[in-house]
Order: C-alpha cells, then structure tokens, then sequence
C-alpha cells in the first residue's frame, strides 16, 4: 500500500482512535449495566429475604457509576469530535449508527440534572413501598400524596426537554422514541373505534367455555412442557435460563444470556404457558442482535413498542393460532393425558382464544387488552394536562371502564392500583408501547407471511425457522440501529397502522363469531 | 450544649466529616465488590454456558473499577489526615480499627503497581485454561511453561515489598497477613514430627470399615437433610442460601447475604453433608460479623487461617464428633431406613472417622489432611528459593507423598495437578491457612469448653447456641477487627501452638487406637 495523503490517513488514524476509545468507555458501563441486571435477576430470582437492604444499596451504587462515566463530558467531546466522520459514512453503516444513537441517549441523558434523576429514584422507592401497602390494605388514600409527587416530578422531568409539541412526549420517548401525543392520540382514537364495535359484537354471543384450562396441572410438568416448545421455537438454554418469579419477565446480561422468568398457577394451564412464549419472544430479539453489537449501545431493542411487538408476535400471532396447536396440542395431551385427552383440539383452540370483557390487564384477551392499555394512556395524558387531578384518579378510572368495558372495579386494588408501573415509573410513557407492540405485531406478520406464505405451513409442522429467520433478518439483527418508525417503513413498506391489526383479528375471530364487517 | 472551644470543634467536625468521607467511599467500592462476587456466584451456578464470554468481560471491568477507586489518592489523604485523630482513640475502638485495616489495606495495594497486576490477571486466566488441558490429558507439560511463568511474577509480586525476611512472606501475607516463613517453618517442623508417629500407629492396625457411606443415597434427600442439620445448627436462610456447584464454596454479598453451595455424590454420603457444615462454618462467621460493619473493610474474616478454622471446627470437632450424632444419627437413620436402619451408631461413627494415607487432599481426614498441606506449602518454598524448578516439581511432589504418606500418585493429574491453586494463583501463600485453620479450630474450640464445659453436652441434645453464642462474642462479631495473632491471644491467652490439636486428636483417636503416648 502506497500512501498518498498522509494527512488524510492521520485523519482516519485519529477518527479509528476516537471511536476505539468511545467504544472502550461504551463497553465498560455496559459491564456495570449488565451487572446491575444480574443483582436486579437475582433479586428476583433467588436472593434470600433478608440481602434486600444490601441489594438496594449495590444497585444504586452501580447505576450512579455506570451514569456518571456515561455523562462524562469526555463521551460528549468524542460525539462532536466524530461528527464529520460520521456525516461521511452511510446512514446504517455500525459505527455511524454506534455514534448516532449514542449520541441520542447521550444528548437525553445530560439534559436531566444528577440531582433530579437521584430525587426520582428515591421518591420512586418510597412511592412503591406505600402501593405494595395501599393495595394490600386497599386504600388508595395511603399512596394518593406520593403519586401527586410522581404527577409533579414527572411534569418536572418534562421541562427539561423544551419545545416538546406536548408534556407527555419527553416522557413517552423514554420508551417509545420518537413517538408523540400528536401521533398516538389520532392512531389510538381510529383504534379505538374499530375495536369498541368488534368487543360489542362478541360480547353479545355465548362466551367460549374454558373450563379444560381450570383443572389440575402440576408445576413440574408445565415447566417441562414450556421448555419443550421454546426450545423447539429455537430459544436456545445455552443462552439462557428460564426460572420463576412473582412476575415474568426477560433480562440479559449480554447477546448470550438472555433470561427469562415465569410464574405457574397449578389451576390455570395458560399462565405458565403463554408467559413463556411471551418473555422467549423478548428473548429471541435480543439473542438475534449482531454479535459485533455485544457491549455497545447498538445492542437491544429499539423501544417499548418494538419489544413488544416481538413477544406479542410470538405469544399470539403463533401461539394462540390453530397451526401451532395442531402441531403442539398432541404433546400437552400426552403430557396431560387425564385432564386433555377428552378435550379436541378445537375445544381448545377455543378455550385459548376466549374473548371476554374483564378488569385486569394482564389477564385480557389479545382482543379486548388494548382497550386496557388505550384507558391508561389517555389517563395519563388527563393527569399531566391538569384535567383530572390524582385525588379523581380512581373515579376517572372506574369511568373509563365502565365506558369502554362496561365493568365497574368492585375496589381500586383491582382498579387504578392494579398495575405497578405508575407506581413506581413516572406517569406519562408507562402504557402506550403495549398497544403499539399489538399493532406492529400484525403488521410485521403480514410482511412475513407476504415474504413468506409457507410460514403458517411450516408452523404447523413444528418448524419455526422461517419465520424466526425472516425475524433475525429484519429486526432483530439490527438491534437498535434505526428508530421505530425507520423499522417499519423498512419492513413494512408502510408507516404504523391499525389496519393489519384489525384484518387479524376479524379474520381469526370471524371464524367463531358473528361480526359485522364495518369496513 | 456551650461550646467552650469552637477550634476543637472545629477539629473534630473536620475529622468527623473526614471520616464519613472515608467511609462513603469505602461503602461504594464495597458495592462494586460485592456485585462482582455476584457475577462469580451466578457464573458458578445459574449461567448458561455461553454466557461465560461476556461475564468474563464483565468480571474484569468491575474488579478494575473497585481496584482503581481503592488507590484513590485521595484515599490515601483522608488516611492520612486521620492518623492523629485515629492515634487518640483506643486501638479496638470501631472508627480506630476500621482506619488502621485500611490503612493497611491501601498500602498494600498501592504498592503493587496496577500494569503488574493485570499482566498477573491475563496469565492466572491462561494458566486455568492450560491446567484444564493439562489435567484432562494428563500432560503437565502442557501446564509447565505456565506454571514457571506464575513461578517468576510470584517472586516479582514479592519484590514489590522489600525488607521481607524470606520472599514468600509478602505472598502468605496476602491470605494470612502477619504469618511468616520464619514463623511457620518451625510450628509445622513440629507438628509434622508429632502427626507422622500417630499416622504410622494408626496405619499400622486394622483399618475401619465405610461401606455403610456408600450405598445409594439420593441426591434430594442429601440436600433436605444437610438444610435441616445447618438451620438446626444456626444458618439462617432468610439471610443465605445453598446451592449446587462443581466445587462447595461460600461466598457473601453482605452480612446479610452469605450464601453456600455443596455438591451431592449419591454413593458417598460425606460429600454433601460435611462440606454443607463446612461452607456453613465460614458462613456463620460472616454473618456474625457485626451489623455496624456492614460495606467496610472491617466486615469479612481476619485471614484464611481464621476463616478456615471456622470452617473446620464445626466440620470436624462439632461435626464428627460422637456428640453430634447422638442427636442426629436416629434422624439421618429415618431418612436413609433401608440403607442405615441396621447400621449401629457405633459403626457410623468409626466409619466417618476412618482415618487412612491417600493421595488426594480433598477427600483426606482430618489427621492425614495437615501432612497434604505441609507438602505443599514446603514444595511452594522450595520453588521460590530456587532449590527446585518447576519441570522438578512432579517429582518432588511425588518424593513428598511417599516420604510422608507411603504412597506415589499413579500420574499427575492426581499428583502435582490435583489441586487448582497454584494453577489459578500464585506460587507462595496458597496453602498454610488450611493447616493454621486446623490448628487454630482445635485451640478455639478448647478454650470454648473451657469458658463452658456443657457445650458438648448442649450438642448432643441438638442445642448449639451455648457454641453458636461463645464463637460470636470471641470471633465472628469481630470481623477483621484484630489481627490473626490478636485474636489468638485474646481468646485463648496463648499464642498458635499445635498441641490443642495433637490432643484433640490423641484423645479421640486414642479411643480406636493404641497410640503411643509420644508426649
């Protein structure tokens, strides 16, 4: 090699050395986040009662350093030191794109003071401890104060983002990046009206009997099963564990361990079950990151949404649809001989696929859980726009089940202290991303099987690769290298839409259920 | 209150918010530290295989942090700005010790410069690796060059402490800090001239008969029997946990969280169940440490000479003594009724005691243990004095074994290999604290039944807390409070002798055997 321009390649030397020395301080807090996790896993996990006071300590010890050597100005200088370098590379090029979002988290992270985010985590703590007392005792009264400090801190947190369209955005883009009130409240409002109709409609026939899920399944045998079908999935155990938990869910401690958590109820066959394929979904796309990902920012998901598009995809799109089970139902039987064996397929089919207006969220049909989700983020909006105040919380959510699911919680501990994300997030950003996660989910499916249409074939013949390859292809391998927006358009050809969704669901439903087609 | 002279005020509000400072930053480290044994534990049990990459990774970047936060400078500072404050206060008094182990602590290692200590990271890890091989292939050739690599950066740790007696003091001082070649040469001189007649005598009469240990003992009862005997004895499990390992270890994450582990062979019922008491002796310690030193460097045990004679006293004189299994044996019978219901007491008894040369230290009892230790640790002076080279050490090691327990390893990998510490080490300082752990078990345990001669009848009604109660008032409470030697003198009014030892074991062994009188 001749070379011609030495000061050319000094230029490049020295942008090589920049970006190796970025990537060095990016590895390093991964470390410290990835050991964060493992405390976090095994808080969860194993870790006796009594290391909680410990843990605590460790884990904020942990997250201040890995979030002071991340807003270290020396991160801020190499950004701007490499920004021609980066102007000069193609938009999807990895270590443009190592720069571009490390930029973006970086620009997000040095706005909110120190200060600010170590007042929020304690207050976060303390507003936890009197949910897990309110709900106990059922007395929202006792964390209503604390959740007006959230309300007001979370509004704070706003302002230090100026020039927001709305005061939630700052907030919604903790999650969902780029996603705005401006955007979801029209994209919710559509959905909403498609979805009302269709839950009337089902609501006013006979409701699927499914009793067969209701008998006796022991722990041992649904875990075994579990493993068994995510294992044929293609979640692979050498990278990954799966354990239990009060509540599921999937963490990782790099691209080759990704966790996953679940709880069992011997009386109800589908919590271990679809919880399972839920948190291997979220699995498989982090497992599916480009291994020259590993230790940077690159690595993840792209948000909330997109996450969840990906458990959703796999949870229902697969695990709910009549092709999996004609592979699977056989097996469960066998596993379950005495409780399955007088139960057909479609029985089954059915059971799994029951559609029922009810007041938990977490245990809602795939139909009727959006509403759930759409109710929250419109709450969350009324409370930061000063419309409803935290004192009319619990009304304002009775309303809104009464309106939309024509249910009235008996209590607010099954009512607006159900879920712990207000609780212990902020209020704003908590929600929206289970409803986009829905959508995409649709939308991603319907690329595939376009790309595809032997997927549903394969599916019922017990073979998952297509599809998980078309997955790794698509998504996954690109970790968190383009937005949300940028994904979709690139897979889908078309920006987010309810429409997949909708056609998904009345094409699966409209084989059970009369259902006025008002397209 | 009037304040009759602000300056002293003054002065001791700036050694007071000096000290707090210290202990701030000695808290954080203790965090980094802590998540890193974390990562070590979870590797050692939960995590998938290929997860090892990345938490080797991981591992490294969390020991470098807490490295670099401990040699602080300003660490140094606020050392040395407290040295008259710490000179007024008495020397056991909380805020005076905690100064002077630091002190300790820091000067030791900012003396080893950081570059060395890295070079002897990155090797120990390809030392492992080869050893590994080496081992399984039973090849030490593969192992050699390492091992004389870990031979030369053993003697240049050493060099960074010059004015030491023998070269091997700075690497014993690391575990047991205070101990000498000066010191131990003779006490171990001596204690293998008492140990090798009383092995002689005994090996020269019939040897007792184990087979009732090797039936068929499945594994989940081993384990539900080990945790009943442990909580009975004292450990408590909303503060610890046991889990299976490769190899038993305990490992702690605060005073609060002291976890063991243990591995279970279904044909020999000792395994599992004196390395449980085991790993439970040195979790005890640490959970006796008391609560006010929690996150300093006062929390933890003195050396591993102390540590381990925690270990051993109630392994080996609670644990195998006859006492223990009045109250236990009829339970272990009730487990295990098809293979122990026609074992007698007696039989059981002698069988846990058998007493026999063999070439495996792991597995050896308590009498023949001390001469596998003194072994090596000469065979570690040797090497470092240079009067034999690491492609002699098979050799040697081979002409210890028959010197001393009349026996050759048939290869390597159960000779000169069987043990990982040089391997994973250094070469020095590796070994002593498993006979002074011995030594020390005996001497404590005899001033216990001094201070309270019931304590042997307590056990054998199953009530331990006369024991449990003595050892935290004399030691656990402590931490590292004192010194090895301190702790030695002010529990048991005399220096480290062998002969609490030789009579523990003269008088229990006296009761099979006719063992001449040699004192």
């Amino acid at each position: 090699m001749i070379i011609r321009h030495p000061q050319i390649m000094h230029v490049f030397d020295q942008n090589a050395t920049k970006f190796a020395l970025l990537k060095t301080r990016l590895s390093e807090i991964n470390d410290i986040e990835s050991a964060a996790a493992l405390l976090h896993w095994d808080q969860a996990t194993y870790m006796p009662v009594r290391g909680a006071t410990a843990r605590g300590r460790q884990l904020a010890t942990l997250k201040q350093i890995s979030h002071e050597k991340f807003i270290d100005p020396a991160i801020g200088e190499l950004l701007e030191d490499l920004r021609p370098w980066e102007a000069n590379l193609p938009y999807d090029d990895p270590a443009a794109s190592l720069i571009r979002v490390t930029r973006k988290d970086y620009d997000r992270a040095v706005r909110v003071s120190s200060e600010f985010m170590a007042k929020l985590s304690r207050h976060q703590a303390n507003c936890y401890e009197a949910w897990v007392k309110a709900k106990a005792e059922n007395n929202f009264a006792i964390v209503q104060p604390y959740l007006e400090k959230t309300l007001e801190l979370s509004q704070e947190y706003s302002e230090f983002f100026p020039g927001n369209q709305h005061i939630a955005d700052p907030l919604i883009s903790l999650s969902d990046d780029g996603m705005t009130v401006a955007q979801l409240r029209p994209l919710f409002a559509e959905f909403r009206q498609e979805l009302v109709p269709i839950v009337d409609a089902i609501a006013s026939q006979p409701i699927a009997d499914d009793i067969c899920l209701h008998q006796d399944f022991p722990e041992h045998q649904q875990l075994e099963f579990c493993r068994t079908i995510i294992e044929r999935i293609g979640y692979d155990f050498t990278r990954g564990r799966q354990d239990k938990t009060l509540h599921p869910f999937m963490i990782n401690f790099s691209i080759d361990d990704a966790r996953i958590t679940t709880r069992v109820y011997e009386n109800n066959l589908t919590q271990a079950l679809f919880s399972t394929i839920h948190e291997m979904g979220h699995a498989l796309y982090e497992m599916g990151n480009s291994p020259d990902f590993e230790g940077t920012p690159l690595a993840g998901g792209i948000s909330s949404g997109v996450h969840e598009s990906q458990s959703r995809l796999w949870e229902n799109l697969v695990g709910h649809s009549r092709g999996f089970w004609e592979c699977f139902y056989p097996q469960l039987q066998g596993v379950f001989l005495r409780q399955l064996s007088q139960v057909s397929i479609h029985k089954f089919y059915r059971a799994i696929n029951k559609v029922a207006r009810s007041l938990i969220r977490t245990d809602a049909d795939e139909v009727t859980y959006n509403l759930h989700v759409m109710i929250r983020f419109e709450l969350e909006l009324d409370l930061l726009e000063g419309k409803i105040s935290v004192r009319d919380l619990p009304e304002a959510w009775n309303e809104s089940y009464r309106r939309d699911l024509h249910l009235i919680p008996p209590n607010d501990s099954i009512g607006v202290m159900q879920d712990v994300h207000w609780y212990v997030g902020t209020i704003g950003g908590m929600f929206q991303g289970y409803a986009i996660g829905n959508l995409m989910s649709a939308q991603f499916y319907e690329a595939a099987l376009k790309f595809d249409p032997e997927i549903p074939v394969e599916i019922e013949q017990g073979n998952f690769n297509l599809l998980h390859n078309w997955l790794k292809e698509n998504i996954y391998q690109h970790g968190r290298k383009y937005t949300a927006t940028e994904i979709m358009e690139r897979v889908t050809g078309s920006p987010l839409s309810i429409q997949p969704f909708i056609r998904y669901i009345r094409q699966k439903y409209g084989d059970f259920y009369s259902l006025r087609n008002e397209n």
